[in-house]
């Protein structure tokens, strides 16, 4: 039976070896004329230069957790291989985003050449470095856990396989910290980098300069381009990264609350690596004729998820078939999280994109000025929340109820955590659908700078909105996973939390925990409102270099260049600095419940911000992409068209909507799983210290 | 020892007689000349249609609950006394708004008059109306409790005392149900009207027509006017009259999961009896020399509401003393929601006022467009909850551990009940500082469209500035009293369901409560939605009209006069229609979830509402509060002063705030409490009808 476990690090391997295969398929691609290589060499340099200046930063950090965990580990609050673990889980999420980085980067001025040709062959491209992201992230987060899961199976093979499994399983749990780290900071700095500098580039550039976006005189220009690939591509790769990781981890941990042993610890492992295999096929789906319309490419791109999800589907029926027979309606527990995200998908959509009403309207309101659209698109992130919040909690009730239900709680819990890992299964390639768009954006970017030909821009214009289209289902992922996976934390912290202390007082009308709920909530809007903080102040100093620039170089006369290094190391440091604040209140907060509170206390605290951050992430993404596209569909010569005070009143619902729908909202996905990991890794020393025994 | 429940009965009355006597002494103040005597009967009669027009839907609504409650009763689902007490509930608080808002219209142009002479000869009108607002409401609420335990306990005299007591508190349990609705109408309906009256006449009038604010030229003046006394005073009196009835009841049902018995019960009746006492005494004490600057009348104020609160903590201290001096040590809870009130009234200045960093830093960032004051304001509103949700927890785990701790939970439970009680104890004067702003504000538009001498405006402005101070306090009180409240709602609905059916699972990994929470978090942004979207709709319709009557009456002549009276026509039937969505919404949802997911789901979705609420409610007044102060900021000449473009970015700032702080925000109170009650009052339908049994 055992060896079912090798599905994963074999899938791993594939998937890794398909990585390669794809790189060097994208490396023979033109990277066209020589000022397009020049302008990808600038976006690739500046990305490189964040990313290791981000790295070196989270190494300090790691450096300090591993020495604060290793302490822990030698007073017997954590199992010994943990702070190891927590290196090669940070290693391995920072690994996947630098290479995801570099292809994206690499890919841009492929993807702008091959536009010259063909739309199609402009999607093979951008889809394919997409996919290497998408499948590096799969792979190098299976291949972890399968090493890590090997390794102590065979340090522990002296005891009796309950035992044995209960040790494997509740230090895995751990596992998910290192994941979190590196999220917390590629999501929270790279977010606060790419909206400083696009705020900072449109206000200097489109403002103040009257040039248009993308003008290669702008010096944040080059920050701008490298902001969507710091925050788009290396951001939600972490993010999912942390997604995937956790969600395994918790469900092996619930399998052994819920008796399932070796077979349940297994399974997600693999259904995981079901998945993978299912996404690389997938792929190939992704296939379309010449002269396609964007609608055939919607549908050449929806072939490869829906292909992929079915392969899973059907994979995975054996999987549980083979491994729990008597538990075989687990089944449909992947069924309704892989439905479940495929429909949160569809209502992100729906409530963004301006083919549909709800963004028409924001766009409508425009036309009274920039008071009546900030509210209409606020009204409107908060109704999209509904919809949303209903799918998932139905998702949690059928997804608990098929399981095990009441008769049989603990597998239920078991069935809401597999509906997390079902979800996840074809991130593969969903993920890929997501990050290709920061390419075709970045493509785009690069034909504008180049001066090519108009067809040229089109091309890759049309592909970009078909990314954004897109990225609504990956969001739609990113979130919902989000959720169902801090969830199931939330369980598995209190079975570990049972499982060394005599009494946890559950019930709501505890104080403790109904204050930690009231903190939950709180600590949602407290680090949103940190992160939007931070980036009006790192804008206002790309800002004020972008002027000084302007000026020094005089720039607007087009004989100079600027010096968009200076932008980019302006942005860098100040990203880095400003995620300090939010990334320790969200690492301390638990940790200070912890102690105060207790475990009661955590539990609430756990349940709120996951709660009402899975609320105010909906609400804010949905509102900012709302905002977003009302300005396009404005642009495209409604209400007025460009230029027009209705165009203005769009462009501030825009601007507001930035730091919501990729700083913030993101942020908080990571917020409430780090917040759940945090927790699980602290509980041993928040006991400890806690003033309420 | 029963006696002591007389407390209550004797200051209900006690403090009715002396509205009755303020009521003749603002009467016989001179209405001022006929300009402003007409400008007065049009608000009047404005407010009067309103009120009246509301009042009819209201009595078709409460027709149809009645007759549900009735049916209920027919099933043996509901205390035969409940649907009599839901009316006279609701026809008790209707009758204080009636009356409070009649008073303050009356005292607008008297205070106005008074202006001329000397700014604390208009203190004292204004004062005054806003303490007939207050005595009214804890008079009428104490009355109505009084009055329904007298025939309670006549009825049931044969009983055991226990049993008695039993039956009686969890009757009177339900009895907040009809000043939930009224407050729900209210405030929503008010806040709709209000917003939607001032949004329209600032955007036709002020931005298309160019006219000063308070222009009698404007057909929406009246209306803004009107807006003013039926959101602020009515509004605001039914809320916080639902908080003190809520609290009261709600602490009585808890004595007796205390074992506190007869005691526990008279308790809460007592301290609010004392309160009431007090606070008369405090409106002696707010009293002030002649030429005193603006601080000396704010300590006068300060003066009234901390004198209250001195003599209801002495007064307090025997009562408890006499009635359990075992359990003395719950006098400190009743401290503990004092001083909570006091400080989440300081946070809430410190956030909104432009005397502190905050507001100025929002002031700022109008300098660089409305885009970045939009960010600033969402920012400051979302970190203002911090120290307000950590005061509020502190306050619930300090008065749960003096009263009883974990070693006595119930009495613990009680503890936090009682803070409630405590907090809004003094509530006569606190409701008082608050509805006095309102008729200062109508005094100034009063004084500057009958066109007075400058010296007149700028003692109401006076007024009014000054009024905003102290509504900030009393805005503290409100939200953290809401807060309290519903959480002992939430505890006594619990107890209810014990007391009915056997299992209830309250544990936090338990799938249905966790759902609840999830949609009681998501229900708070759905409810908050639906409110600007509608105040969105009826302000589109009030300009619509005002367009109208510009051309139709060429007004801007000046010649002809405005038809007020159709503009407050529209206003009205607007917020009727548009306040029904959100009200069923608040009205089904905990009956919904109660048959989908169970008495588990319910409390779940309390959980989730009160604390997501909670937190929304916060950032949502003190953001919108921190917007309209920061454009006053401007306008006092700051960062370019009035018609620069700074001002017209910190305009659309107060645009967006306004349906933030004065309809949505507070809107939520009522949400959180009226939850509560409807799930306690409809426990045995939902449990009959559940499909989880």
């Amino acid at each position: 039976m055992e060896y079912m476990f090798l599905i994963a690090p074999i899938a791993a391997v594939i998937s890794l070896i398909f990585v390669a295969a794809m790189v060097i398929y994208i490396n023979r691609k033109d990277d066209g004329d020589v000022s397009m290589k020049e302008i990808a060499l600038a976006v690739k340099e500046g990305a490189k230069a964040y990313i290791k200046k981000q790295y070196s930063i989270v190494a300090i950090f790691f450096g300090v957790v591993f020495i604060i965990l290793l302490s822990l580990v030698f007073f017997k609050l954590l199992p010994i291989p943990v702070p190891f673990a927590f290196l090669t889980g940070g290693f391995f999420s920072a690994m996947s985003g630098f290479i995801g980085l570099i292809v994206a980067t690499n890919s841009s001025s492929k993807t702008a050449n091959a536009a010259k040709t063909s739309l199609n062959g402009a999607l093979r491209i951008a889809f394919s470095s997409g996919m290497v992201m998408g499948l590096v992230v799969v792979g190098l987060a299976l291949l972890d856990l399968s090493i890590w899961y090997a390794i102590l199976n065979s340090v522990y093979r002296h005891l009796p396989m309950e035992e044995k499994l209960s040790i494997i399983t509740s230090t895995m749990l751990n596992f998910g910290m290192g994941a979190s780290f590196q999220a917390l900071f590629a999501r929270v700095g790279g977010g606060i980098f790419t909206k400083a500098a696009d705020v900072g580039a449109d206000i200097v550039g489109k403002v103040e300069a009257g040039i248009p976006e993308d003008d290669p005189r702008n010096p944040a220009v080059i920050a701008d381009n490298v902001g969507d690939n710091v925050g788009d591509v290396a951001g939600m790769g972490a993010d999912l990264y942390e997604s995937y990781t956790d969600s395994i981890v918790a469900t092996m941990a619930l399998a052994m609350a819920a008796g399932l042993s070796i077979k349940g610890v297994i399974l997600p492992l693999a259904i995981a690596g079901a998945g993978v295999l299912a996404s690389i096929v997938g792929y190939f789906f992704v296939k379309s004729k010449e002269g396609a319309n964007q609608k055939n490419l919607l549908w050449a791109l929806r072939r490869g998820i829906y292909g992929a999800s079915i392969i899973v589907l059907i994979l995975t029926y054996f999987i549980v078939r083979f491994l729990i027979p008597q538990h075989i309606t687990i089944y449909f527990s992947v069924v309704i999280g892989l439905i479940a995200g495929v429909l949160i998908g569809f209502f992100t959509e729906y409530f963004t994109s301006d083919t549909y009403k709800p963004t028409k309207m924001v766009s409508k309101s425009a036309q009274t000025g920039p008071a009546t659209v900030i509210i209409e698109g606020i009204a409107t992130g908060m109704i999209s929340t509904a919809p949303i919040v209903i799918t998932i909690g139905i998702a949690i009730i059928l997804s608990f109820w098929v399981a095990g239900g009441f008769s049989d709680f603990e597998i239920g819990l078991y069935g809401i955590s597999v509906a997390a890992v079902g979800m996840l299964s074809t991130l593969g390639i969903t993920l890929a659908s997501d990050a290709y768009g920061p390419v075709a954006d970045n493509a785009g970017g690069n034909a504008q700078m180049s001066k090519q030909k108009a067809i040229v821009r089109e091309r890759t214009d049309a592909l970009d909105s078909l990314g954004n289209t897109t990225a609504a289902t990956g969001k739609g992922f990113a979130i919902g996973s989000a959720a169902l996976t801090a969830l199931a934390l939330l369980v598995a912290y209190k079975n570990e939390a049972m499982m060394k202390f005599v009494s946890i007082d559950m019930s709501l009308t505890n104080p403790r925990l109904i204050v930690g709920i009231f903190i939950g909530a709180m600590m949602v809007l407290w680090f949103s409102s940190l992160i939007m903080k931070a980036i009006g102040r790192a804008a206002s100093k790309i800002v004020q270099d972008v002027r000084i620039q302007f000026k020094e170089f005089k720039l607007l006369d087009g004989k100079n260049k600027p010096d968009y290094a200076r932008t980019v190391k302006i942005c860098t440091t100040s990203a880095q600095k400003e995620m300090i604040l939010p990334a320790l209140s969200a690492i301390l907060g638990p940790i200070v419940i912890g102690i105060l509170l207790g475990v009661d206390g955590v539990l609430g605290l756990l349940a709120g911000a996951i709660t009402t951050g899975f609320g105010m992430a909906i609400f804010m993404s949905n509102a900012g992409g709302s905002w977003d596209n009302a300005k396009k569909f404005v642009e495209a010569g409604n209400f007025g068209g460009k230029g027009s005070d209705t165009h203005k009143a769009a462009v501030v619902g825009d601007t507001v909507g930035d730091p919501f729908k990729d700083a913030a909202g993101p942020s908080l996905n990571i917020l409430i799983k780090l917040m759940s990991m945090v927790s699980i890794v602290f509980l041993g020393l928040t006991v400890a210290l806690t003033i309420f025994k």
